[in-house]
């Protein structure tokens, strides 16, 4: 808990002295004013995030990978064994995230934090807190304690990749049954219902589909989650992995790194960290708009919107190098985009166009 | 009108056998069925086009750059002598599109079709119809044949990118008063009206905006284009960077290579293409949601939806990487994801969701 507290108190505002200085240049780069939209207020972010106009990133997609409990009522299209075999795959470069991280030159951390199996890999991560969580439907999916201690992990990750040099984070999940888990998160945090929220998952037909919202519904009335607590919802109705990431985007934050949402699942954990502290969202970017119908919501209510719109719903962190490579290119912008002097834009229609901005 | 009649009939449709064989090997890919969304979509498209499951690409953005005589009326922020500034300024590497094709290798390919400007330099091509069109709110922009011969001005430049290897092409443009007549050939070939489909441009006020919505009225008043001649129409109220890219458009798909739309102008292009020829369609890949407000009445009327929402509008061609980033990532996706068989998948499960799609 001690790390948990004290990371949460490290968390500083973004630099407005550098944001303002970023605004500076932006403006004043060959192109009408506001032209490049996100790609300008993303520049802008970054340097309030890292306190420098131009960032070189080193990147690094945290794959937290666990087991649900939940799995057993029948809420996911495939068994719980996939779980362990697609960990695996993230070692041998064959998966959706491995081949898009290889495009923008992005490492991979896996980090097994429940799986319900024993691997052998030195390329995975040990930090398992349990074989799997509990049936949420029957009971909470974990102690309050072992929330904390996940979250926790998410955070010691985080300050390992910083300490090693990265300074760009993607986060990305494995575990089958987590789309219900965050759909489960995403209602006890909202108003929503889970007729709302619930989606098919990896492919799950109508009636299925019914029952998963049925059990999600369940999971909320037996466990009653403290909804002012994200700790003791992620502990309730939620999962490792989300506990893990929302740990992620905590040490993110507190190292001043800026971190990436990937999917439904990743934005619960976002959300989870910024109900936590308010001020994390000004580090959190997020990639795409998934498929799930919850990732709307999920937008909604951390307040961001998704740069991109594939209707992925993979998750492993697979939307991540798209963000990626917008954010470098928003650094590119203000590394290699000559100004209006370097134009030759006449300075009569400089002054036009400034004139233009302030009114 | 050679070239472009012999143009428009060579145009074929997709190889469906070669699309069918994408979605097979897409479907093995280890990952639930359909779950990379668009990815998945353009793989088997430009497997449709090329006729292969895999493609090595080499990418050209074509900017075509001329001045509208409709600038006159003061329906733009910018001076016109902007345009011949940023068209020398494509060949400096300064400008937002250059930077962003760097990032993907992607080459530029300048073309002076119709600046009220001199250029020596050798790095900008030459093929200048006149100088600048004529006031549209007066008279029509051009004669019929010269917004032929524009058309073919496009046909011609991707025919030789082709010859010199190029298989992705991407289209941009410069021209100060472009959204005017970009605006104005929406509203010729749909049913919408001008204060639905104008917008601000570089940065219009208010009012200058409301007198820009009268002066695209003005002109499609005045010149009647006969809407069920795309041709007629850019004569009349386009411009000759609208007609280039609208060749660059029908080029494209007689060579069978994928084209990229950038924003609102290079969209007037497409529409115009995909009216002369609506197999077109077929080659088109949209890049990002322009800010300009006509920008997703086009993409309607196109029958195309955005890869990335940044809020962009500075035309040029920038936005084209980042579609180019997206089309490379599901070229990725087909060469380096591993099948269910190398994923170690059991076959009972993937004989489970093979029949889950069948249903």
């Amino acid at each position: 808990m001690e790390l948990l507290k004290s990371s949460l108190h490290q968390i500083k505002p973004l630099y407005e002295d550098k944001i303002q200085e970023a605004w500076q240049r932006i403006d004043n780069l060959t192109k009408p004013i506001g032209s490049l939209g996100t790609i300008e207020k993303i520049a802008a972010k970054i340097s309030g995030i890292t306190g420098n106009l131009v960032n070189d990133f080193r990147k690094n997609i945290v794959i937290m990978c666990a087991d649900n409990g939940v799995v057993e009522e029948g809420v996911s299209a495939c068994p719980k064994e996939i779980t362990k075999i697609v960990t695996q795959n993230f070692t041998r470069g064959i998966t959706g995230v491995c081949v898009f991280a290889d495009m923008v030159q992005a490492d991979l951390t896996v980090v097994d934090i429940g799986v319900d199996a024993e691997f052998n890999n030195p390329k995975i991560i040990n930090k398992k807190i349990m074989w799997g969580t509990k049936n949420m439907a029957k009971e909470p999916a974990m102690e309050y304690k072992e929330a904390v201690r996940a979250i926790e992990v998410g955070i010691e990750i985080v300050d390992e990749l910083v300490k090693k040099g990265y300074n760009l984070i993607g986060t990305g999940e494995m575990g089958i049954g987590n789309t219900t888990t965050s759909a489960a998160v995403l209602c006890a945090l909202s108003n929503l219902e889970a007729e709302v929220v619930v989606g098919k998952g990896a492919g799950l037909t109508d009636e299925q589909h019914k029952h998963k919202i049925e059990v999600v519904k369940k999971a909320l009335y037996i466990n009653r989650p403290n909804t002012k607590d994200p700790i003791d919802v992620l502990s309730k109705v939620g999962g490792l992995d989300i506990a893990g990431l929302c740990g992620c985007f905590i040490g993110a934050a507190k190292n001043r790194v800026p971190i990436v949402i990937d999917g439904f699942i990743s934005s619960a954990a976002a959300l989870c960290a910024v109900r936590l502290n308010p001020l994390i969202k000004d580090y959190i970017f997020p990639s795409h708009l998934s498929a799930e119908p919850g990732a709307r919501y999920m937008m909604k209510e951390i307040g961001l919107e998704p740069m991109v719109n594939l209707n992925m719903r993979l998750g492993e962190g697979s939307g991540c190098p798209f963000a990626f490579f917008i954010i470098e290119a928003s650094q590119k912008m203000m590394r290699d985009m000559g100004s209006f002097e370097d134009a030759n834009i006449v300075n009569d229609f400089l002054i036009d166009i400034r004139e233009e901005k302030a009114i």
